[in-house]
Protein backbone atom coordinates (compact mmCIF):
# COMPACT_ATOMS: atom_id res chain seq x y z
CA UNK A 1 0.00 0.00 0.00
CA UNK A 2 1.39 3.55 -1.12
CA UNK A 3 1.92 5.78 1.79
CA UNK A 4 1.84 9.58 0.07
CA UNK A 5 0.75 10.41 -3.16
CA UNK A 6 2.50 11.71 -6.29
CA UNK A 7 3.38 15.35 -5.78
CA UNK A 8 1.24 16.61 -8.88
CA UNK A 9 -2.40 15.17 -9.17
CA UNK A 10 -3.69 15.34 -12.87
CA UNK A 11 -7.30 14.90 -12.88
CA UNK A 12 -7.05 12.91 -16.50
CA UNK A 13 -5.16 10.55 -15.31
CA UNK A 14 -6.08 9.85 -12.05
CA UNK A 15 -8.44 6.83 -11.67
CA UNK A 16 -12.23 6.76 -10.76
CA UNK A 17 -13.85 4.87 -7.94
CA UNK A 18 -17.60 4.08 -7.03
CA UNK A 19 -17.91 4.32 -3.53
CA UNK A 20 -21.77 4.36 -4.03
CA UNK A 21 -24.68 4.31 -6.40
CA UNK A 22 -24.76 7.84 -8.34
CA UNK A 23 -21.02 8.68 -6.18
CA UNK A 24 -17.29 8.73 -7.85
CA UNK A 25 -14.63 9.50 -6.24
CA UNK A 26 -10.71 10.20 -7.11
CA UNK A 27 -8.31 10.03 -4.46
CA UNK A 28 -6.13 13.02 -4.94
CA UNK A 29 -3.05 14.23 -2.55
CA UNK A 30 -2.40 12.34 0.45
CA UNK A 31 -0.23 11.06 3.49
CA UNK A 32 -0.33 9.41 6.53
CA UNK A 33 -1.23 12.44 8.05
CA UNK A 34 -3.80 14.16 5.82
CA UNK A 35 -6.13 12.69 2.49
CA UNK A 36 -7.86 14.72 0.05
CA UNK A 37 -10.45 12.83 -1.92
CA UNK A 38 -12.94 14.95 -4.93
CA UNK A 39 -15.98 13.01 -4.60
CA UNK A 40 -18.86 13.52 -7.68
CA UNK A 41 -22.46 13.11 -6.76
CA UNK A 42 -25.46 12.73 -9.35
CA UNK A 43 -28.16 14.41 -7.81
CA UNK A 44 -30.15 12.10 -5.95
CA UNK A 45 -27.24 10.20 -4.35
CA UNK A 46 -26.49 9.74 -1.13
CA UNK A 47 -23.68 9.85 1.36
CA UNK A 48 -25.56 7.38 3.58
CA UNK A 49 -25.18 8.44 7.25
CA UNK A 50 -21.70 7.34 9.14
CA UNK A 51 -19.10 8.30 11.44
CA UNK A 52 -15.67 7.64 11.81
CA UNK A 53 -12.47 9.23 14.06
CA UNK A 54 -10.92 10.98 11.42
CA UNK A 55 -11.50 15.01 11.66
CA UNK A 56 -13.25 15.87 8.35
CA UNK A 57 -13.15 19.25 6.01
CA UNK A 58 -15.42 19.32 3.18
CA UNK A 59 -15.53 22.47 0.45
CA UNK A 60 -18.26 22.62 -1.94
CA UNK A 61 -17.12 23.00 -5.63
CA UNK A 62 -20.53 23.03 -7.08
CA UNK A 63 -23.59 21.73 -7.06
CA UNK A 64 -26.18 21.67 -4.26
CA UNK A 65 -26.15 19.77 -1.05
CA UNK A 66 -28.54 18.38 2.44
CA UNK A 67 -25.90 18.25 4.63
CA UNK A 68 -26.48 16.94 7.98
CA UNK A 69 -23.98 16.99 11.45
CA UNK A 70 -24.69 15.39 14.36
CA UNK A 71 -28.91 15.89 13.59
CA UNK A 72 -28.50 19.39 12.36
CA UNK A 73 -29.22 20.13 8.80
CA UNK A 74 -28.23 23.07 6.47
CA UNK A 75 -28.68 23.67 2.25
CA UNK A 76 -25.39 24.28 1.53
CA UNK A 77 -23.66 26.04 -1.83
CA UNK A 78 -20.46 26.23 -3.82
CA UNK A 79 -18.24 28.02 -2.21
CA UNK A 80 -19.87 26.85 1.31
CA UNK A 81 -17.94 24.23 3.53
CA UNK A 82 -18.63 22.03 6.69
CA UNK A 83 -16.62 21.00 9.55
CA UNK A 84 -16.72 17.30 11.25
CA UNK A 85 -15.54 16.48 14.44
CA UNK A 86 -14.06 13.08 15.12
CA UNK A 87 -16.64 10.12 15.77
CA UNK A 88 -19.86 13.01 14.92
CA UNK A 89 -22.48 11.16 12.60
CA UNK A 90 -22.86 13.20 9.34
CA UNK A 91 -24.07 12.43 6.16
CA UNK A 92 -25.32 14.21 2.77
CA UNK A 93 -27.75 14.36 0.00
CA UNK A 94 -27.26 15.76 -3.48
CA UNK A 95 -29.98 18.09 -4.44
CA UNK A 96 -28.11 19.40 -7.38
CA UNK A 97 -25.35 17.23 -9.44
CA UNK A 98 -21.67 18.37 -7.80
CA UNK A 99 -19.10 17.86 -6.47
CA UNK A 100 -17.58 17.79 -2.93
CA UNK A 101 -14.07 18.05 -1.95
CA UNK A 102 -13.59 15.70 1.39
CA UNK A 103 -10.94 15.97 3.11
CA UNK A 104 -9.09 14.10 6.35
CA UNK A 105 -6.81 14.01 8.98
CA UNK A 106 -5.37 11.19 9.44
CA UNK A 107 -5.94 10.00 6.16
CA UNK A 108 -8.58 7.53 5.12
CA UNK A 109 -6.81 4.13 5.46
CA UNK A 110 -9.99 2.26 4.10
CA UNK A 111 -10.04 4.08 0.83
CA UNK A 112 -6.26 2.65 0.00
CA UNK A 113 -6.17 -0.19 -2.05
CA UNK B 1 -7.87 31.69 20.00
CA UNK B 2 -10.58 29.30 18.93
CA UNK B 3 -9.34 26.37 18.54
CA UNK B 4 -12.06 24.54 15.91
CA UNK B 5 -14.58 25.93 13.10
CA UNK B 6 -18.23 25.85 13.48
CA UNK B 7 -19.57 22.51 11.62
CA UNK B 8 -20.99 24.61 8.58
CA UNK B 9 -19.42 27.26 7.02
CA UNK B 10 -20.91 29.70 4.80
CA UNK B 11 -18.95 31.64 1.80
CA UNK B 12 -21.90 34.48 2.47
CA UNK B 13 -20.93 34.43 6.14
CA UNK B 14 -16.71 34.40 6.22
CA UNK B 15 -14.73 37.14 6.78
CA UNK B 16 -12.20 37.98 3.57
CA UNK B 17 -8.57 38.17 4.47
CA UNK B 18 -6.11 39.75 2.30
CA UNK B 19 -2.66 37.48 2.42
CA UNK B 20 -0.53 39.31 0.12
CA UNK B 21 -1.32 40.92 -3.37
CA UNK B 22 -4.23 39.59 -5.52
CA UNK B 23 -4.99 37.28 -2.80
CA UNK B 24 -7.99 36.80 -0.74
CA UNK B 25 -8.54 33.66 1.46
CA UNK B 26 -11.31 32.26 3.83
CA UNK B 27 -10.21 30.08 6.89
CA UNK B 28 -12.91 27.37 6.40
CA UNK B 29 -13.41 23.90 8.64
CA UNK B 30 -10.65 23.18 10.92
CA UNK B 31 -9.62 21.68 14.29
CA UNK B 32 -6.19 21.51 15.45
CA UNK B 33 -5.51 18.38 13.12
CA UNK B 34 -6.61 19.82 10.17
CA UNK B 35 -7.57 23.17 8.17
CA UNK B 36 -9.37 23.81 4.87
CA UNK B 37 -8.59 27.45 3.30
CA UNK B 38 -10.23 28.87 0.19
CA UNK B 39 -7.63 31.00 -1.45
CA UNK B 40 -8.60 33.50 -4.30
CA UNK B 41 -5.93 34.32 -7.09
CA UNK B 42 -6.10 37.44 -9.40
CA UNK B 43 -4.39 36.85 -12.77
CA UNK B 44 -0.74 37.28 -11.96
CA UNK B 45 -0.76 36.99 -8.00
CA UNK B 46 2.10 34.51 -6.78
CA UNK B 47 1.97 32.29 -3.66
CA UNK B 48 5.97 32.91 -2.89
CA UNK B 49 8.32 29.99 -2.45
CA UNK B 50 8.04 28.85 1.00
CA UNK B 51 7.95 26.40 3.26
CA UNK B 52 6.61 24.69 6.34
CA UNK B 53 6.31 21.55 8.93
CA UNK B 54 2.64 20.99 8.12
CA UNK B 55 1.35 18.22 5.22
CA UNK B 56 -0.40 20.25 2.66
CA UNK B 57 -3.41 19.36 0.07
CA UNK B 58 -4.37 21.45 -2.60
CA UNK B 59 -7.48 21.26 -5.27
CA UNK B 60 -7.54 23.70 -8.01
CA UNK B 61 -11.50 24.63 -8.20
CA UNK B 62 -10.77 26.97 -10.95
CA UNK B 63 -8.05 29.30 -12.89
CA UNK B 64 -4.95 27.98 -13.86
CA UNK B 65 -1.73 27.99 -12.04
CA UNK B 66 1.98 27.01 -12.91
CA UNK B 67 2.56 25.01 -9.50
CA UNK B 68 6.45 24.61 -8.19
CA UNK B 69 7.22 21.78 -6.07
CA UNK B 70 10.94 21.12 -5.08
CA UNK B 71 11.68 22.66 -8.25
CA UNK B 72 9.41 20.58 -10.23
CA UNK B 73 6.69 23.06 -12.50
CA UNK B 74 3.35 22.13 -13.72
CA UNK B 75 0.66 23.89 -15.36
CA UNK B 76 -2.34 23.03 -13.15
CA UNK B 77 -6.48 23.33 -13.74
CA UNK B 78 -9.39 23.23 -12.66
CA UNK B 79 -10.16 19.32 -11.28
CA UNK B 80 -6.14 18.91 -10.51
CA UNK B 81 -4.52 18.91 -7.43
CA UNK B 82 -1.14 18.69 -5.86
CA UNK B 83 0.71 17.33 -2.25
CA UNK B 84 2.98 19.05 -1.00
CA UNK B 85 5.49 17.05 2.01
CA UNK B 86 6.50 18.73 5.43
CA UNK B 87 9.24 21.15 4.65
CA UNK B 88 9.37 21.13 1.10
CA UNK B 89 9.56 24.39 -0.82
CA UNK B 90 6.88 25.00 -2.79
CA UNK B 91 4.99 27.82 -4.36
CA UNK B 92 2.30 28.88 -7.14
CA UNK B 93 2.12 31.77 -9.63
CA UNK B 94 -1.70 32.22 -10.90
CA UNK B 95 -1.69 32.49 -14.80
CA UNK B 96 -5.52 32.61 -15.24
CA UNK B 97 -7.81 34.00 -11.99
CA UNK B 98 -9.01 31.41 -9.93
CA UNK B 99 -9.58 29.40 -7.04
CA UNK B 100 -7.44 27.10 -4.71
CA UNK B 101 -8.46 24.85 -2.02
CA UNK B 102 -5.66 24.94 0.41
CA UNK B 103 -5.59 21.78 3.02
CA UNK B 104 -3.10 21.47 5.99
CA UNK B 105 -2.44 19.02 8.87
CA UNK B 106 -1.64 19.92 11.55
CA UNK B 107 -3.69 23.34 11.17
CA UNK B 108 -2.29 26.32 10.46
CA UNK B 109 -2.01 27.90 13.73
CA UNK B 110 -0.25 31.13 12.44
CA UNK B 111 -3.22 31.89 10.15
CA UNK B 112 -5.86 32.00 13.11
CA UNK B 113 -6.00 35.58 14.72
Amino acid sequence: MQTKSANFLLSSELEWEKPGQGLTRQIMGYDGQLMLVKVKFEKGAIGYVHEHFHSQATYVVSGKFEVMINGEKKILEAGDGFYIEPDVPHGAVCLEEGILIDTFSPMRQDFLK
